[in-house]
């Protein structure tokens, strides 16, 4: 509970004689977890654009009769988190019209270089009309393809310049594209539905639209849909050690995506196993915090033999009024959030797990929510390793002075959270999970970055 | 999965020197679960009413603009669930003007006799701005008050007329008063904050305002809160056999609270404890169909053995877009509102439990995305008795014709539903739940009504 | 400018076929001058109502979409005026339900007897759920409905009851009725289109439908349309002396409109010739504030032979913005609201004409922009004589503290507003307009109230 | 009736300690007439830009709530009218960020070689959001400002590249530009409120700010205010013979503006008498139809004797709900728009005064209204010339088969119209309104355009 990725993306090639617009509708709910501020979709009809974008939920901004004008076999959608500085010309899909036509462009990531481009681009004479690294990116590819023959060429030729972790849908005129940067920091996975092909954040995506997976994006690819309906993939960037976010399996990805092979719902039962043996309590009743925490919880309880309860309700009405709360008012709307048990958790000896620890506030406020039930102890488990770097790659992690982790041991992190126990997963065992070097990131817990950082 | 109650209740009259709209809110945030179509508040400051009512959540009708403007120190709220045919202006509170000032009335229930009583008041002159049943009640109570001295005998003298269920909260110039009908068939409590009463449907009001429960309000017992900050209470209907509609401890009810002393959450567990002795199964894992279902599963899963795995996902995104939909369209969104985590009952055999199986046509596809996902088997665990007969006092159960129950045995609806094997919670084992014909009515399973039908 | 009338009211039964709503929607924007807080429109589909009501403009409330469900060959329709301390309640046209089925009603005016007739109403055991008259009324013929056998029957027996103005249009399962007061203080007037009949405030309504004009509803009659087609007259309460409230031809009534026989245009040109008789001018050119202004000022410029000229431009864009604004603003705003061409009044002797005076801000404000444009003398003319008594039938004129004709001597008003002469209509003239105490109600500026006021 | 301008701009510096959104608002509702489809206002508060745009009108998108963010004491604003293939994006101001910081752009006009410029720039790498010249203009000066010192220097270098008509505002992180083509095509004005500059497309604006004109920004003239205050002037584009549009005395502009020295309103009356001289009528009123009709018509009147009458009532609460509406439903809703005050024409012989005909489709339904008022006789008259050509330069005339006076005589178009008898003031007369060749541009009625048409 408490950090935020950036976004999901989403295209569709479709081949069988539709519109692709309610499938990308269908394809954003299944991935709005990834961002509740804006979304879009961008459709191609024959060469002819249409858009619709806003600020909102997906159930919010399509409406039967905007989506009725979103005609086309081709499509690219997006959901945005936004972060406190963000403006609202922001909003992806970004589209604009260059030499050859149009270009759409869909984008989740960070990239670390951007400041550099930018003011390259600037001194060029480039103009800008939002603050994010997409518009960056739209330049650089159009700058690129007045010199090569495809815009697949043109993204090749703009991956050699820009550093950092990106997941992508393109769109121009004819054809769709996939990119996902050298390492693969953010997910992105290839799924077929009949002739059509859909490219999206996370697997789950597929199953809400009847559709196959067929395969990840890999690290540094380039998958391209043609109007011939094949798949072609250009690899001059595939073979680097790949560095997918270990944070998707903790938090960021719904627990029934598989993501770059591996089930997110296993690797959470499997954390809280870990967890169990690693911080063992005495305890009466596990209960998870939600949304991710009963996942864990429930590994806790397979491991530990003690019983998993359900004890911790979120109210479902309540989600959207308090997003932009601020840090004061977060214990007091935690009521209307959250609710416990009391006949589940009265007189006994309680392990609450949850997905991490930032500053803390909601932690603490969850144990005395507890207490105040009647719980005789309260023994809190972290399913991930303490926060101590920050992220270069799109995870708003707070900066430093704010993470629990640099400025306290867990004992005593445990103490100003009011609980009668801790225990964080060990970062050791990460690799058991499969998180390991040779494929995941995992510096906002060791510092070990897998770019060289300036 | 299916039925819906009509609505929550709430009333606040605060004697520690603050404006209730803020209380109010809140409250209704924890009732929502009981209505989702339209929702009010109405303060009295100091006589002059100020009200907010619209169709929406919570979270869409009050704003901070709004809000503001409902000054005063006593509050009614309500939270509405509209049949097909409801109208708006049929909203609630019900605000009108009288002989003595301004009245305010918020319903919860269904009165039996409501169309005789209707005709007779429009044989007298009498005028209707809407079609609920509140309207009813606040003509009789203006013409008992003409005749009788305070606003509460007013009251007594309607209750000798009214038949049904009726929870009640309503508000006068200067008092609040909380009304229960003889036989107690919806629920209503009786909470403290300081100096401050509150009146609700559910004690779970009481925890997200951190005031404590003092009392369910007794069948049949007006209780008056007036200016003095005294609680009084009126017991002339008191004493007849209660009839707690039992599918509140199934469905309605909200799992955190305590309903006529009994819990909720606790009665959920207890009934999978049951189910599994009832109709045990060999399986690999135990699920439960969001929201009530994961506790059934979890009293299954103690009492079996068989591990809970929580591989039925809802979409918290997804809830309100297909609130309306058409019969037909149901299966199909049912895909973007649940899904199944396949690493969770791949191979598997799986018992699901639901709370209970109105049409069939959502457990049916439930069993089907079960299957597609990859269980070998799909065992269906039904927590509560098959509906059998029709509901009189507020719950929306669908006619006979519609009711697998009636026209199948259990065996032949776990056949049209797709499952391997089904169970239902035998109806005489209501009873260990602690769900009496002396303290509950169990018509819509039994046919045995708690009152003579005509 | 300054003074306000309630509403406007319109009633269409079609018998060629058609859903009126289209029609009535159109007849709405003939009126809308007459309210523009809120509007509505319900129709009677074979006995079943559709209604769309709300703040706002008809071309704000009323949508494709919307309008598109208001079926039906009967339908009502309203704009309303909002005074001060007025509730989003009091919206018209009201619709209830009583022993007869439905019952809907719109009206324009003012019933002096209101508050005695609610109370007896109350002390009877009736509920009111607005403020205003037409719910009184509404009361009154559902009693009345009863004891006599048609609700035509019932609204005679209710004229016995109320004392005041009143012109409203009734709409029943089958029948449509009008209802003019006996001294008819406000217009109501009946049209044909094909076989189809409209009832209206004023005829303007009859010219945007291509419809006919067929007559003034009688003071003190009722007429009634019922299914077969025919047109029947009630004349039980005519005979009285009318008294037509003659500010409707000053300001009210829509210059294109015949009231009671009288073009409102042709009256408002004669007023200007009038006041050139009376109050001449040594003057350049002749100038009129917007809206009616213009009118008398024509009329003062064929009399005197100054040269009328448009000097006073009202921004078309400007007009809802400040309808609700402080008095203190009022000054600030009109130079967004109006404008003053310079080159038409530099340096000449401007004859500046207003329909009438009330607190003065506005004619100060327009006297200092025409000086300030580089006029050498403002001369102010007033169409219609100062106001010096309040007003009972409907018209919101301020309390007499506020009205400048009772503190001042015109020529202290004259000064006051910084004019370098005034004129107003002077009383005794009114006749030559042809507004007649055998005919008109001149209350406010004559102080002879055309029935005994208590 | 019938042609449409696309823009007004507006820019203000403030030097008295005030935030610019306020004068920018009211500002803009003097320029509301040059655009109704979209408006915004972009401020500048110490380098850190505030903007609000939308679609609507003024009134609709500015609220108290968001102009309170528009903080700064530098500002631009924009009203915008809107072509059947515009695009949300094309909303202005256009804000960008490039090499020096951020750039603001509001424009009117058209720029002739925008397809070639837009190429190159494509073919150089640029992107582009959206269809408008302003977007071009936009990455010419970001291109441009690299290579020369300042802002004001980068607008006169690509001052050379485009060709046309544009009369621009500018804001720089501390600068305001005001910018006028070398022909002087459409209107820029220079005003003066204490030590704060304005900058407005007419001087309309000036007054509702109660500021000083000061004068006209010059044909090919560039004005910088600075932070210090101080405007200077960049004349090195001056000196061309200029072209200003003549049809902005006729219809663009508002009557209460100077334009280059020159009257609207004392025009438009002098047209109105020049048209009475070359087509007298024997008729006895005359009628103008609104907006710009009736002060030709007065003009008319005046030369002629005949008496002017206000006969043609616009409906001003219908304005916005037809702006969109198809052409044949133009006749319909011309009933709603359009009244006739019929005891002003009835059995008279009419002369209609209107300031241009286009399509014919308007003056044929009010001709024929008239007609169904009663008049005897209608004689259209019509202020300028017929349009015989099409405008390169921001007027939206319809293409040369749907202009009536491409194709028949005015004999003929007289006849279609259903006049008696028809006249357009004749080209040769343009001089003596002040039109010439060496001071305007007429080619639409003329055929001589003032640049090289290739």
């Amino acid at each position: 509970m408490g950090l935020h990725e950036e976004c999901g993306v989403l295209g569709i090639y479709d081949f069988d004689g539709s519109h692709v617009a309610g499938m990308l509708q269908t394809g954003l709910y299944a991935l709005q977890h990834r961002g509740q501020v804006s979304c879009g979709i961008v459709t191609n009809d024959d060469g002819r654009l249409h858009q619709v974008k806003d600020n909102g939920l997906v159930s919010e901004v399509f409406t039967e009769k905007n989506t009725a004008t979103l005609t086309g076999n081709i499509g690219v959608g997006h959901v945005r988190y936004s972060r406190a500085d963000d403006l609202p010309e922001n909003a992806q899909p970004l589209v604009s019209r260059y030499c050859k036509g149009s270009l759409t462009l869909a984008h989740n990531g960070s990239i670390l270089n951007v400041k550099e481009l930018r003011e390259e681009l600037e001194n060029g004479g480039a103009i800008f009309q939002s603050t994010n690294d997409t518009e960056v990116i739209m330049h650089l590819i159009a700058i690129a393809r007045t010199r090569v023959r495809s815009v697949e060429q043109a993204m090749l030729t703009v991956m050699k310049r820009i550093e950092g972790a990106y997941s992508m849908v393109l769109m121009s005129p004819r054809k769709l594209l996939g990119v996902r940067d050298p390492q693969g920091f953010r997910p992105l996975a290839i799924g077929k539905k009949g002739n059509s092909y859909i490219l999206a954040s996370e697997s789950c995506v597929f199953k809400s639209l009847h559709a196959e997976f067929v395969r990840d994006v890999r690290p540094g690819e380039v998958v391209l849909i043609d109007r011939d309906g094949k798949l072609q993939s250009f690899t001059d960037f595939c073979g680097k050690t790949p560095s997918l976010c270990a944070f998707e399996y903790f938090y960021f990805a719904r627990p029934d995506s598989m993501v770059d092979g591996q089930s997110v719902y296993q690797t959470r039962i499997h954390a809280g196993r870990l967890l169990a043996q690693q911080h063992p309590a005495e305890a009466d009743v596990v209960v998870g915090v939600p949304e991710s925490g009963p996942h864990f919880a429930l590994g806790y309880s397979y491991e530990s033999g003690i019983p998993y309860v359900e004890a911790l309700i979120r109210n479902r009405y309540a989600g959207r009024v308090f997003s932009e709360e601020s840090e004061s008012r977060k214990e007091a709307t935690l009521n209307i959030k959250l609710s416990v048990i009391e006949s589940a958790v009265r007189d006994k000896r309680v392990v609450v797990v949850d997905d991490s620890v930032v500053s803390g506030t909601t932690a603490a406020a969850i144990v005395k929510m507890i207490r105040a039930a009647g719980a005789r102890e309260v023994h809190l488990r972290i399913a991930c390793p303490p926060f101590l770097f920050p992220c270069y790659f799109g995870t708003e992690i707070p900066p430093k002075k704010d993470l629990l982790g640099v400025k306290y041991t867990p004992a005593q992190i445990g103490k100003r959270l009011g609980a009668d126990s801790i225990g964080f997963l060990p970062v050791e065992k990460l690799a058991e999970l499969g998180l390991t070097k040779d494929k995941n990131c995992t510096a906002c817990f060791t510092g070990e970055y897998p770019v060289q950082m300036n």
